[in-house]
C-alpha cells in the first residue's frame, strides 16, 4: 500500500479525466491492452515505473454530475469507453468520486464560469485561503490514502491567457499579488498549481493555460524543489505538424502555407469557441512550425465547434510547398482522432514519468517530457523526433 | 576546369535526367534558387562538395529524340520546366547532348525494350564486349573533358527484379556468367554497374533494379577501392511513411492497416503498368513500415497508371490505428508532387556526396546516404529521423 | 394479420440481413428514427406502403450461426447495431431465425463455397429438385404465416458473372439447362430467382450477381404475371459518382480520369477479394460515368480488402478534369460510411415499392427503381437526379 | 458587322475580365477547344446564340495596369493562360484596351478603395453625374462599335453587403437618394447596374454585391423593358454543394454538419480578407444547403486568404451525416480549381444567353439561368440538377 502514487486530477470528471481514470481501471482489469501508453512500450522496461494498478485517483472538480454518468454519457456518445466495460468498473469510479473535491474557477471567462455548479465551486475565500484549502485538499488525499508521492495534472478547460505583462515574473511579485488578493491578475490555474506545490506534489499542466507555469510558479517549485511541466499535451494535429514538419526541412522543400483547420464538438471545443479561451490554444499550436523549419511559413490554425463530432476530432491541413525551380506542390492530411483517446494514455505517461521525477529528487522543469507537450516549458526544439531522441537519452542515463 | 565532375547519367534523355540537367544549368545560371537540395542547407556549408556549375553531364540511353525536345515536353506538359527558361540553356542542353552514348536493355523486359529505337542501342555483342564498350565510353568522358572524378548515376526505367536465388553471390559467379554470356541471368543495370566500376567510377542506383547492387558488385567495388549507393530514391509516398511512421510508434498508436495507392503518368508510370516492372518497386516500397514499427499491419503499396496526370504523382495514403482502449482512429495523407522535380535534387544531392566519398577513399557502400532510398543498401534503419542523424554524424565527422 | 408481406431473404444471417431485420424491429420499437428509408421521406406519404411493422422476415441461408450472434457480432465490431437494443429485440430475431431454411450455392465459386456450412446446405439434389424445394420453402413461408404477398430479395454474396454468351437467353434454353441438369450453366442466385417466380413472389436482386436476372428469367417474369428488379443497391461510392457525374457534363468540365479505391473489411470484401467475384461487382460500378458523361474517361474500380475495417467501406476518389482554356484542376472526395447501414433502408425501401407493385398488377422489370440501383435492370440512364424525377413521376402517378 | 454584340466589363482588367477576354480570343483564334462553356454543348445548338468570334469587349476599370500586363502575370502566376499563346493575341488586347474607361467605386469599402488609381477613377461627381457618364461610356462604345445589343457583366471585387432596410425598395426611393447625393445608402455596383440599364443594356451580376439588384433596379428594368440576373457565379465549392446535397436528401440521410473551408490567395482572396466584403460571400455560400435539404445543418463557410495559391482555389468539405439507426458517417472532398478558369466560361454563358433574353425581348430577372450562380435572384430552389432541369426546358421551348 506505501508504494502508491496519488494522481489529482484538475476538472475530475471531464470527458479526459473520466477517460483517464476509467481507461486505467479497464486496462488494469484486463479488459484492454495498454495501447498508447508511450511507457508501455519496449525502451522503458528497466526504469522501474509506477505500475498502472498503483495509480491512486482524487481531483478537484467545478461542475456537477458524476464519474459514472460521465463514463455512461462518453460510452453512449464515442463508444471510446465500451459500454460492456461500466458494471466491471462502476466500484472504482465510486471510489474515486469520494475523492473529488470542489474546485474554483477564478477569473477563467465567462465560457468556463458557465460550466461551474455554484454549489460544487469553491466562493467566498480570498486568494490566500483558496490556495490553502485547494493544498488542505491535498493533504488530505495524501494522508487518508497513504500516498508516498503525488502528482496534480491540469485537466480542466482552457483559460484565457494571462498577457505578458500581467503575470507574476517572481515569487515576490506573487506573494503581493496574494495578499492583495487581486483576482484579476490570476487565473485558476494558477492557484492550483501553487497549491500543488504547496502542498509537496509534481505539476503537470495538461492544458494550454499559460497562467499556470508563469515564473514565479517555477520559482517556487525550485524553492519546494519539486518537479513540474507543461503545457498543452501534444495528441493529434500538432503532433502529426512536428512528425512531418522535419521532412520538409530535410528535404529542403520551402513550405509557402501551412493551413490547419480543426474541428471538435465537446465541452473543450464549447470552451474554446470563445475567442478569449481560444487564443491561448491557438498560440501553443502555432509555434512549432517556425522553430522547426527555421523560417515562418503563411500559418493558420482554426479551431470551430462542431457538435455533432463530439470528442471525435477532426483536422484538416493543407500544406502547399515549393521544391527544384520554384514547382509548386502539395500534401494535406485529415486527422480524425477521439480527443480524449489519444490524451489519457499521455497523462498516464506523464505522471509516471513526474512520479519517477519526484523519486529521483528533479527539480524544476523537466525538458525531457518535451516530446509531450505542444508547448514545452523551456524546451525551443519542437521537432518531434529531436524530442524523442531527448527522451530515450534520459531514458538510458536513469538505467545505467 | 581540372577539378570538374563528371556526372553520367543511364536514361540520358529521360525526364529525370532532362530534369537534372536543365534544372542545373537553370539553377547555375542564376534563374531559380537551389531549392530541393539537401546539400545546400546549412548542415552542408563546411563540406567542400562539388559546385553545381562544375559539374559536367553525359550518359547512356536508348531511345532516341534529344534533351531539348525532352525539356520542351516537359515545359508545355508540367511546366516543372518553364518555357521562359529554354532558350538561356539550349547552347547547354546542345553540349549535354553531345556526350549522349547508345546504351543496352540487356534483359529488361518487353515494357523497357519497346521503348528503345534500335539505332541507339547497343546489339550484336557479347556481354564482356558490351561492358567494355561502356566502360570505354566512360573513360573517353573522363579523358575529353579532363575529369578527375567521375559519378555514374543509374535513372533508367525499372527493371523486373532478378529473383533472390539466380543472382551472381560472388565476384567468381559473375565472371564465369560473363565468359557463358548468360544473358537471362544479368540485366542492364549490372552490365552498367559493371562498366563504372571498371572505369573507376563511383555508381549510384537511383532506380529500384534491384540487378544493379548483386553482391558481386559489392565484391568489384571493394575490389576496385570505389563507394556505391542504392536503391531507388526515396521522394514521394516513402519519404512520408518514413517520417511519419515513427511518430505512431512513439505513440504506442497500433498500426492496423496502412493503405496506400499511388497514381503517376509519366513513362515511369507506362513501365510499371507491367506486371513485372512493378514488382520490383512495391518491394522497394513495402520494407520500410515493418522495419519501423516493429511488426507487420495490413500494407498495400498500389501503383496505378494514370496517362493524364504526367508527372504530377499523386498518392493517397489511408492509415487505420488502434489506440487507448482499443480504439480506432484513422489518419490519411494526399501528396501531390512532380516525380521529377522531388528526385532531380535528389540525384545531385547523391553526386555530390559519392564525389565526396571518391575524394575521401571511402569504400564500398555508403550508409549514410540511407535517408535518400527507399531501399538503402546494407542499411536496415527506414526511419527518416534517424537517417538523417546518421548523415548528419557523418557530415560532423568530415568537418571535424 | 392478412394485411402482413412476407420478406424473404435470401443470405438470412449475412451482415446486410440482419441488419435489415435488427434495423426494421428497433424502428418498429421506437428505438431509433426511421432515417434512411426514402420510403419515410415526405413525397411518399400517400403511397400506402406497407408499415414496416406489418412485414414478417424469413429466408435461405448456408452458413451456419444465427442472428442473435451475427447480431451481437455487430454491435461488437462495428456498434452500427447498439448492444443495448438487444435484449430488446432479442425475441423478434428468434422468431424470424426460425424461419430460415437452408439456402444453396450452385456453382458459386470456391470463395462462398468455403463459407458454406455442409448441414445447413441443400445437396444431393437435381437443379429441377432444388428449385422445387427452395419453392416449397417459400410457399410454407406464405401459408404459415398467413401473408398476402412475399418479396424475396437477395442478399447473398456476390457470384462471379455469368458470361454473356453461355446465360440461357429463354425460357425454353433455360428449360433444357435443367432438364439437362446443367450445374455449370446456371449459379445459385438464377436458381433463387426461379424458385420465387414460380412460387408467385416478387424478386429483387439487390447483389451484382448478373445470372440472377437473365433474359430467362425476364420471360418467365413476365410469365407469371409478377415483378422484378435489379441490380446491385447504390450505397456509396457509385452513389456519390452518379450524383457528382452530372455536374461536370452540365459544366462541360471534360473528366480525363476518375480513379476509385475502395476498401472494405467484411465477408462481402473478403469473397471480393477472390478475383472471379470481383468481376461482376466492377462491372457493376464502372458502368455509369460513361453513360451520363458521354463519353469514356480513364476509369479505375480498385475494390481491396482491408479486415480492419470491417463494415466501416471507405473510398476515395480522384477526378482529373479539364476546364476552360484545357486546364485541368482535381476534385477527390473520401467516402466513409457503414455498408450494411446505408445498403439496409434501401432494401426496405425496395420490399416496400416491390409489395406496391405486386399490388398494382405490375409486371417485369420496375424501371422506376432505377435510382436503387448500379446496374439497374433495362434502364440506361444512371443520373442519380434523373433517375430521382422517374421515381417521383411514378409516385405522382400512383397518387392521382 | 451589325450583328456583334458587346459586352462591358466592369473591373475590366481583373484577373477573371482578363481571362474573359483573353480566353475568348485564344478559342477563337483556335488555339484552345471551347472546354466548360455549358452554351458550347450539345442541348444549345438550335440555340441560334451569339458565337464567341461576335462578341466586342469593353469594360469601366479603376486599377491601372493593362489587360496585356494583366495576362502576363496570369501566365507567369498559374499558367492559365499558357505564355506561348501571348504574342498571337496581343494586338485583340490592344483593341480593348483602348475600350475600357475610367470607373468609379463610391462607397465600396477600404479594401476596395485602396486598389483604385485615382487617376483611373472618376471622382469630383454627384451620384446622378456619375450614373449619366457611365451610361455615356457604354453608349460611345455601342456606337462606336455598331453593336445591336449590349450585356454588362459586373466582375468587380465583392463589396459589403448593403443591410436589408438601407437599401432603395422602389425607384421612387431611388430616384430620391440620387437627388440628394447621398452616397453612403449606395454602392458602386448600384450605380453601375442604373447606367446599364439606362442606356438599355442588360445586366448580369456575377459578383455577390447584394446593392446591384435592389428592388429599385428590378423596377428601373421592367420600366426600360430589360432583362437582368445575379448574383454570385456558382464556381467552385457552391456548385459542388448544390451537386452533392440531394443525394443526401433523395438518400433520407441527415445531414448533420457541413463544413467549409475556402482558400484562395488572389486580389479577391485580399478583399475578402476584409471581414465586411466577407460578409456579403459568406451569405451567398450558406443559403443553398438548407434550402435543399429542408432543414438546417450545422454549416460553416470559411473563406481564408492563403497569398501562394493566387487562383488556384482549394476548398475543403467535410459532411458528417446520420444514416439508418442513427449511425453516423463522413464524406469529405477537396476541390482544387482555378477560379479564374472555371468562372470566365460562365460570364461567356451568362452573355450569350442575356444576349439571347434581349433578342427575345425578355424583361426583368431571368430565372431560367439560376443554375449559373450562387444565389439566383428571385429563385428559391438551389437544387442544381432542378435548375438545370430549368435551363433545359427553357432552351426546349425556345427552339420550339
Amino acid at each position: 500500500m506505501a508504494k502508491r502514487t496519488g494522481v489529482w486530477l484538475i476538472g475530475a470528471r471531464g470527458g479526459l479525466a473520466t477517460t483517464v481514470v476509467a481507461g486505467t481501471r479497464v486496462v488494469v482489469r484486463g479488459l484492454a491492452a495498454p495501447l498508447g501508453l508511450t511507457t508501455a512500450g519496449p525502451g522503458f522496461q528497466h526504469l522501474d515505473l509506477v505500475p498502472l494498478a498503483d495509480l491512486v485517483f482524487g481531483g478537484h472538480e467545478i461542475r456537477s454530475g458524476s464519474l459514472a454518468e460521465s463514463a455512461a454519457q462518453i460510452a453512449r456518445d464515442n463508444g471510446s469507453i465500451r459500454s460492456e466495460w461500466l458494471p466491471s468498473i462502476a466500484g472504482d469510479l465510486a471510489d474515486v468520486e469520494r475523492r473529488i473535491r470542489p474546485g474554483q474557477a477564478v477569473n477563467c471567462g465567462s465560457a468556463i464560469e458557465q460550466l461551474a455548479d455554484p454549489r460544487g465551486t469553491l466562493g467566498g475565500l480570498g486568494l490566500r485561503d483558496l490556495i490553502a484549502r485547494l493544498a488542505a485538499d491535498l493533504g488530505e488525499f495524501r494522508r487518508a490514502e497513504r500516498l508516498e508521492r503525488v502528482v496534480v495534472v491540469n485537466l480542466a478547460s482552457t483559460e484565457p491567457p494571462l498577457s505578458a505583462g500581467a503575470e507574476p515574473a517572481t515569487l515576490a511579485d506573487l506573494s503581493r499579488l496574494l495578499d492583495e488578493d487581486r483576482r484579476s491578475a490570476v487565473r485558476a490555474s494558477l492557484l492550483y498549481a501553487c497549491a500543488a506545490l504547496h502542498s509537496g506534489c509534481a505539476y503537470v499542466n495538461f492544458t494550454p493555460s499559460n497562467a499556470a507555469l508563469v515564473p514565479a510558479v517555477g520559482e517556487l517549485a525550485r524553492e519546494r524543489g519539486l518537479p513540474f511541466m507543461g503545457s498543452d499535451g501534444k495528441t493529434g494535429e500538432t503532433l502529426v505538424k512536428s512528425a512531418l514538419a522535419p521532412m520538409f526541412s530535410h528535404r529542403a522543400l520551402r513550405v509557402l502555407s501551412w493551413e490547419g483547420y480543426n474541428m471538435l464538438g465537446d465541452r473543450d471545443g464549447q470552451v474554446l469557441a470563445q475567442k478569449e479561451n481560444l487564443e491561448a490554444k491557438v498560440q501553443s499550436k502555432d509555434r512549432a512550425l517556425a522553430q522547426i523549419l527555421g523560417y515562418r511559413p503563411h500559418t493558420r490554425v482554426g479551431i470551430d465547434y462542431v457538435p455533432s463530432l463530439n470528442d471525435l476530432k477532426t483536422a484538416w491541413d493543407f500544406i502547399h510547398f515549393e521544391g527544384f525551380l520554384g514547382f509548386r506542390m502539395s500534401m494535406q492530411f485529415t486527422w480524425q482522432g477521439c480527443d480524449s483517446i489519444l490524451a489519457a494514455p499521455l497523462v498516464l505517461d506523464l505522471v509516471r514519468l513526474a512520479d519517477l521525477a519526484l523519486r529521483r529528487g528533479e527539480v524544476g522543469p523537466l525538458p525531457h517530457l518535451a516530446v509531450f507537450f505542444k508547448s514545452p516549458h523551456g524546451v525551443e526544439e519542437h521537432d518531434l523526433h529531436r524530442q524523442w531522441q531527448t527522451l530515450m537519452e534520459y531514458v538510458n542515463a536513469c538505467t545505467k
